[in-house]
């Protein structure tokens, strides 16, 4: 009796202890990886022992998507929990770009500062691409620190870089001059991008060291496997997929390190990780895009493959290991953080996205809600449930405009994954349903003020 | 000291009854299932829990190949280790028919033949479709005992069948007067086409509940995800996918019923079981037809997705758990069977398979070997390490005519997976390699008398 009394208030005092903890949350955000890329969605040519040990012990979502088709608004809305056309960060330039004078504005709240009220630490490694203007930048925008590129690896070119390096099997190491920044000083310019991913790993795991009684937020959007393709060289010829599956092999290496970190440091069972890609891979890249595997189109279309991504959430012990066919985005992984510091974003912020933690640790349903597809600022598709209806459609292999569908086009994405056969005159009520959610949603959006003019 | 002996003994007692007892086999062979249909092979819309698990516990292929673009042949390679060309069994009306006059030649020797000469018990539960005609029925080629179909749950429409029934998602259940038959007789006439997987799979469970002593020799080719596509009433409307995921959900069920029966008898360990297709996705069958993933086209083609199949290979404590890029085929089958059961085909018979055990159970690369793609009589493809060359391609889609190519068409099957870049004009010398390979095997081919006239 006395034993099982001890128990109790053992397992009573650990359970105060457990959830007085708040959770540590990791975002691990690759850059142009397509549905199809990871062994654990069917990829045939790239070995991915580490994340696929990851889905197996975690949830894997079939049905998980990016908030854009390109780069800067899904990060944006990422950060934010916000359609991209809300804060502003999307529009005919389609990305911020190193002239660009726009940036994800100063106002609007990310899940970094949202962490760091709660006394989170906070760090950026990787990729930023939200601005680099005062107010834009990672340490403007809740990060204690930060380290990475300022943009994508493919911008500032050196001057006579020939045409289409970026998308060659062997790109020129010296070809951009691309500089690493550390806290926002340039600490090497070129950056010497075969060894970022080791580079960016090995600060991930000494922040996750360091910061180990917790709690930490790190964002760790990486910078491949965009173009121009580099890997180091204990990766570099190592896959059937040439230089693109030696990149995603090297960044499935350091999911696997970041991973080993938390448990070697007893922290796993209290760190949410999810792992996600930004956009569909970006097929014109021939052999060095990637593949959106039985889905359509890529990156630049809202057709599925350039928005719906492997997504991926561990927390062993907590979430119960699966497959979900549920609906989810990158926007709901701020309401979800938060949820998990036990805080919310305040009242006069609109959030597109919603708290995944009653899916992730009860495994109970979300609930029903339209997915809207934004190309830009335009509305190009929405999903109601298992269907989805298409009013413009643009390839994302340069078809240089938009063409409009009246009645659009209806597709039932169970049945038919692969957007192949559309429907629209069969089920003139299903498309009356989806106009109405869209029309209730455009009431409902103030669009901020654009930033990639 | 004496514990130490007494363990040595009986472990070697233990491993010589072991080896003195032939492994059981049991090959479950899917019909018209693409390779992105099962949760595995990345399927976001079909749930196939128990193959997910088979195979998580041995061995998964990404480059399994069956060795037809279409049924008969592709039955007929699987059963002989042979190409279709050498038995007779490919041609002009590509799979046999009720009218048919052919069939496997008595002569051909079964992977049935040789493990009964070995004392196997052997059956065959499901479809045939390898002729209905003395010599080639199913008691005629080695099996004790057989159940199921003799061809195609399409074959013998009813008169008045309305055009299209087949590939409906509500086909009526009295189109077809297609036969079950036990042992060469009808028992039931029409076949209940909505109880067939649940029937198969409780004559394989009781099967191997009889012969659990073994060794045995269980063939289960079942009659779908072939159209008409039905599904019991506890699969039925259950899946995201329509009645194609219903019936492929349900096939999913009777696998893990078959390893549930191997772990009960407690013969799991000494099993043998492969899982794989006969071609690929019936893609004209719209809803009712599979995905093949990132594969180009489906059945009827010699593109990958007519006949890289899904390929799990499972034997608890022999197979070491994993995922294996090696290229294989249905036709190795026959090889690793008589090698687990201690014999070998006559000398005089020309084998196209090899044996797959030092890649089962000592992870051992497979020799280097060209793979040939034939449809009908006529070769089209060739492979050779990651490079496939096209000589004549015709789509699953019906076109009517193979349009010949010369120079042949280039894909590199690891960076390109999907065959979308032709790079023959660059790498003349692989080129040559292939044409080197298919002169060799031409030269050592001799067609047998045709079957399918």
């Amino acid at each position: 009796m006395k034993q099982l009394i001890f128990l109790l208030l053992f397992c009573g005092v650990h359970l105060a202890v457990f959830s007085a903890t708040p959770s540590n949350v990791i975002i691990i955000f690759a850059d142009d990886l397509g549905y199809g890329d990871l062994g654990c969605y069917g990829s045939p040519v790239i070995r991915t022992p580490n994340l696929d040990r990851m889905a197996a012990e975690g949830l894997r979502f079939t049905d998980f998507y990016s908030a854009s088709e390109v780069c800067t608004p899904s990060r944006a809305a990422l950060l934010t929990g916000r359609l991209p056309i809300r804060s502003g960060m999307c529009g005919n330039r389609r990305v911020l770009f190193p002239n660009s004078e726009g940036g994800l504005p100063a106002a609007e709240i990310t899940i970094a500062e949202a962490l760091r009220e709660k006394g989170y630490a906070t760090m950026h490694i990787g990729k930023w691409h939200l601005g680099i203007h005062a107010g834009s930048r990672p340490l403007d925008q809740g990060f204690d620190h930060s380290y990475g590129l300022p943009y994508s690896n493919d911008m500032d070119g050196r001057p006579g870089l020939p045409k289409g390096s970026s998308g060659s099997p062997t790109p020129p190491q010296d070809g951009w001059n691309i500089a690493l920044l550390r806290d926002g000083k340039v600490i090497e310019q070129p950056a010497d991008q075969t060894t970022l991913t080791k580079r960016y790993t090995g600060e991930a795991v000494k922040f996750i060291a360091e910061k180990k009684d917790g709690p930490f937020f790190l964002y760790m959007p990486h910078t491949f496997p965009h173009v121009p393709m580099f890997a180091s060289p204990d990766f570099k010829g190592k896959s059937r997929a040439g230089i693109y599956g030696d990149a995603v092999e090297e960044l499935d290496w350091s999911v696997g390190q970041v991973l080993a970190a938390l448990r070697k440091e007893g922290i796993a069972e209290n760190t949410l990780v999810f792992f996600t890609s930004d956009n569909g891979p970006w097929l014109i890249m021939g052999d060095q895009g990637g593949s959106a595997g039985l889905l359509k189109d890529g990156k630049g279309s809202t057709w599925e493959g350039g928005m719906r991504v492997p997504g991926i959430a561990w927390m062993p012990g907590r979430i119960k290991p699966g497959v979900t066919t549920q609906l989810a985005s990158t926007m709901d992984l701020l309401p979800t953080a938060l949820a998990l510091a036990d805080t919310t974003t305040p009242k006069d912020v609109t959030l597109d996205g919603t708290d995944l933690a009653p899916l992730l640790f009860e495994s109970k349903p979300l609930p029903p809600r339209p997915y809207f597809y934004y190309r830009g600022d335009q509305l190009f598709a929405c999903r109601l449930g298992e269907w989805k209806a298409h009013f413009q459609t643009q390839t994302g292999y340069g078809q240089p405009k938009a063409e409009p569908h009246e009645p659009p086009l209806l597709f039932h994405l169970g049945r038919d994954p692969s957007e192949k056969r559309n429907v629209a005159a069969e089920r003139p009520e299903v498309l009356a349903q989806i106009q109405e959610a869209v029309k209730t949603h455009q009431a409902g959006v103030v669009p901020g003020e654009p930033q990639l003019k």
